[in-house]
């Protein structure tokens, strides 16, 4: 469905093949939270608890699961918060123009360019660059030489995408990250750091997102590569020679260390880090400020410092909160021990 | 007072309403470190041993609390803290000129500007901005459509302020940092990640302080709110629709994960950071690399991972600490146990 | 050895004073992994596994220790990791022309430029700012009134320099980095945050390297200093009047809070922290993750949180491992001992 600014509550639910209940030709022009429902928008209730809310607020329209009933209108669907997502994207408007050059823009001789790309005020783009069909690049962004960019692929402001660096289709690429600056890779000399050379580069495949002001450093001799619909939050770090999987999710504030190995479908939730060469297998999940240190079998919860199975590290931190109370307990059999023996002294 | 080169003494006491005792027509033209005074320049000394410090090393002037004395010239005042902060900001020039537009920035027709605005080389300002008077904004900006800035507020380089952003009088935004990006949001669709648009907005009100390459995400479909004079350090990430009180301190590299809640004058130590919907009340302190998984209460100072209470969290550490002796005492007490019943069974 | 395109074995040996066994012939055109190596280049095999690795996949060329044997042509050296940093650099092609001035840059009149300099596009050079011979600064910097670099020293792109900053000779500051954004400076004033003017600079000494999106803050009133050949990872914190020694690694997402000392030699490891006013004695290593909440001694390995000794915090760790099971002892020596009572009383 094309965007438009606003939709009957019937085009709505035909869009999420949902099951409408309530006035069809109700005009909706955006999406609203259930907490503070706006007038003419949807909003979205997972369960009885939200959907309540949205009856005592009046919301105009709600998406909903399959089984409840409402004083509401309402679009049934069997995956709600997926509706919702395809519903907000309607209302979505990138802050990009359809195409054009700015007139500040700095584009080299070389620079390959197919239809409808947009490159912002004062971006600049190196010799050999190659950009597809439909990509818009904003304001004040620097590509390096012998960048590749797939098609409709969106690189916001004040971005940097260093040399050599291959991004693919549909990838979002949000302000203030760093893209392929070299690797932390140092051989000690006496007491002296020698830089070793970074000649490697960074592949992004296509449909990855990475958020704000985070930096992906370029591989050692090899690329690092961040595998298909991975999406990376802000500020987070992925070091040389690192391979990311498919389908991840790499919450804020994450460190990847040089050459670790993460299989598809892994969640590394914020401010967790792991070290160097260690590997996630597929379908894990890391907790929250977790310190992975060792390789990770797949389909399983980790978490704590050093990282373990958070079944384990559950029972470890309720070991410790029983430590205070232990050690009264063993004072109190020794002063019995003493007892007993000066007991059986006599 | 209005900024000068140099002050008298006496021109600097009455400033900050002290007690001067010394040479009144003394000229001081900066401000030093009690370790390092600097001549003609005066130093702070919160309590004796500084100002004994300051009388090794001779100090020009000294601005230290009411009831102390020492042969140097002093300028006493109920908190030095406070007083010196006001000295400083005497000798602070912010590096932007008075008013005036850099000819190779960009700026569009329908921009709103009021008096005194400064807007730096290849800054761009999109459509329906409005830029109040006194507004300084440094080079290589990006501000997008319908962004609002309120009075006297500064925008340090290459900062990013997103669309729709809302941002109050006399806020200082770092370099680097980025306002208003996505918010990290999708739902699963089998293996894949399906974005949920983010719709939202950011608003700082009044008097914040950004750090620099700092991010701030806009909300799903609501404001991420930063309150009135709080300060923000560099490297923090806020989340979508996180919501901060006034008068909060966020130390650099701080993560707050989305819809966290967090009252006035909470300060959140470095490192530490909050789980996504969360809430934290007022007057709260964070130490330093916590991990906020519960809902706090107010007026307590918190630490560890998760975050408890300190007072817990310190008998937590002294019983960790001790269990390795404990560990020997258990191992003692079975062998006598074990003795005890062997002489029993005799 | 000046930078070509190919070497011959017999030149790379030469020049990293080495051991040729094999064609002196063969022309190397670049570096690749010892796990995936490409025709025409050298491979790295620090020992007898790697070694294996690039036997069995037939490596053209391999850099390895000087006692060992292979069915291949081998450059044997006293320590190889420091032969491939040599090699690695003669491939090593910065992204920076030899000299020029972009046409889009902003140069300001009281500039000082010495011979070989190159300034990229909308990059801008504020007053009396003074760039030694052989400085490249790449597109979309900003350098503030009065800052000083050093010969040779590159700046890559959308990075900020504040005014006042000194920097030494062949230093390198990657991409959107932030060198003297202002300290995180309050005195609390009833409930209000009031700012201390942050008057200082920073100093970065030769042959320091900055990482991407790093930020160090100016000093109070003197200067944040990071020591001669420092090398500092991407997103890293140094708040002000922090002082760095020389030859320091410090890794990804550290963050050292205001007034630290860290000596010479001194590693610390990704997202560790160092709490203000805190020192650290020259040779330690800080783990990943880790907190210094206290001065540090010289030559220690530490981590944990509070950090440690490591041979103390692994001896607490493997306690709290065990606490679990010792819960259970504690419970049956209970037992036993009122067992014991009874069978006495009896």
């Amino acid at each position: 469905m094309k965007n438009k600014k606003a939709y009957t509550a019937l085009e709505l639910a035909k869009f999420i093949e949902g099951d409408l209940t309530g006035d069809p030709e109700r005009i909706i022009s955006g999406v609203s939270s259930v907490e503070n429902p706006v007038e003419n928008t949807v909003v979205f209730a997972e369960n009885d608890k939200f959907l309540k809310k949205a009856e005592k607020l009046n919301a105009d329209l709600v998406i909903t699961k399959k089984e409840v009933e409402a004083k509401l209108d309402l679009i049934k669907v069997a995956n709600p918060r997926l509706a919702y997502a395809k519903i907000s994207s309607l209302f979505s408007k990138i802050p990009f123009p359809e195409k054009g050059k700015a007139k500040s823009s700095q584009i080299a001789d070389s620079v390959q360019i197919e239809e409808n790309v947009f490159i912002g005020e004062n971006t600049v783009i190196s010799e050999n660059v190659r950009l597809g069909a439909g990509v818009k690049i904003a304001a004040g962004v620097y590509v390096g030489e012998n960048v590749k960019i797939g098609e409709n692929t969106l690189i916001y402001p004040n971005t940097v995408i260093e040399k050599d660096s291959i991004i693919g289709d549909r990838v979002i690429i949000h302000s203030g990250s760093v893209i392929g600056a070299d690797g932390f890779g140092y051989v000690q000399n006496g007491k002296k750091q020698e830089k070793i050379a970074q000649l490697g580069s960074v592949l992004i495949e296509d449909e990855v997102e990475i958020g704000a002001n985070t930096t992906i450093d370029r591989g050692t001799t090899k690329a690092t590569v961040i595998g298909k619909g991975t999406k990376i939050d802000n500020l987070v770090q992925i070091g040389h020679n690192v391979k990311i999987g498919e389908n991840c999710l790499i919450v804020a504030q994450v460190g990847i260390a040089g050459s670790v190995q993460v299989e598809d479908n892994v969640t590394v939730a914020g401010q967790a880090g792991i070290v160097d060469h260690k590997s996630v297998a597929e379908d894990s999940i890391i907790a929250a400020k977790s310190l992975v240190t060792k390789d990770l079998k797949s389909g399983e919860f980790y978490s704590g410092n050093p990282a373990q199975k958070h079944s384990q590290e559950l029972r470890k931190q309720a070991a410790v909160r029983k430590t205070p109370k232990l050690i009264k307990k063993v004072k109190k059999l020794e002063n019995e021990i003493n007892k007993i023996k000066k007991e059986m002294d006599r």
